[in-house]
């Protein structure tokens, strides 16, 4: 039988701050559920796949060369392929990822990304 | 500068039942919004792509051959390619579905998929 995800009920069931909770797979692409406080990414960029940020509950910031995207809950952003960017998260965030698999590391993703 | 987009907003504002609005793009993806009420697909499968189906709001059924799945405001299931479907919807429902560009046609999405 398919299974069915309440985005709210699995980000809510991640074990802590910053630990990405694998939610979903869609042709390729991992879904995952993280909580995220008071960080900032360095910038990066990811060279071979756009990435989806969904906030579930609260907000954050986008910076890119451009300026900073203030996104808000129930809103989404795509950072297409090859554009430096980094998170902003001043209070408590909580959002669904979409991208590649293999896209997310260590590095680019606040250090506790779990393979 | 990247665009956010308002889940909420996007759906209410597409012209009409069973139009799917695009409201983004992710590697190959398409992400469109559409209204639904009183509709049964007929049965159909995607050979090529998985499909996402997320509730913005109200609730559907989707129906397989292990049998029906009732997914509410804020769940989202993914159908893998492959898998014979039919979504089942009475009352009002709003969703954003994601599948590989070129998925949907007018046979599998309800008639009025616009390229």
């Amino acid at each position: 039988m398919l299974k069915k995800v309440n985005l709210k009920q699995e980000v809510n069931s991640a074990e802590g701050l910053y630990l990405y909770k694998k939610i979903g797979r869609l042709n390729g692409h991992v879904l995952s559920a993280v909580h995220v406080e008071n960080r900032t990414l360095d910038f990066h960029v990811h060279e071979e796949s756009d990435e989806m940020f969904f906030v579930i509950e609260g907000t954050f910031q986008l910076e890119t060369e451009d300026g900073m995207l203030c996104v808000n809950e129930g809103e989404f952003v795509i950072v297409p392929r090859g554009t430096r960017h980094r998170p902003v998260v001043e209070s408590l965030a909580k959002f669904m990822m979409i991208e590649l698999e293999g896209t997310l590391n260590k590095e680019n993703s606040g250090d506790l990304y779990e393979e």
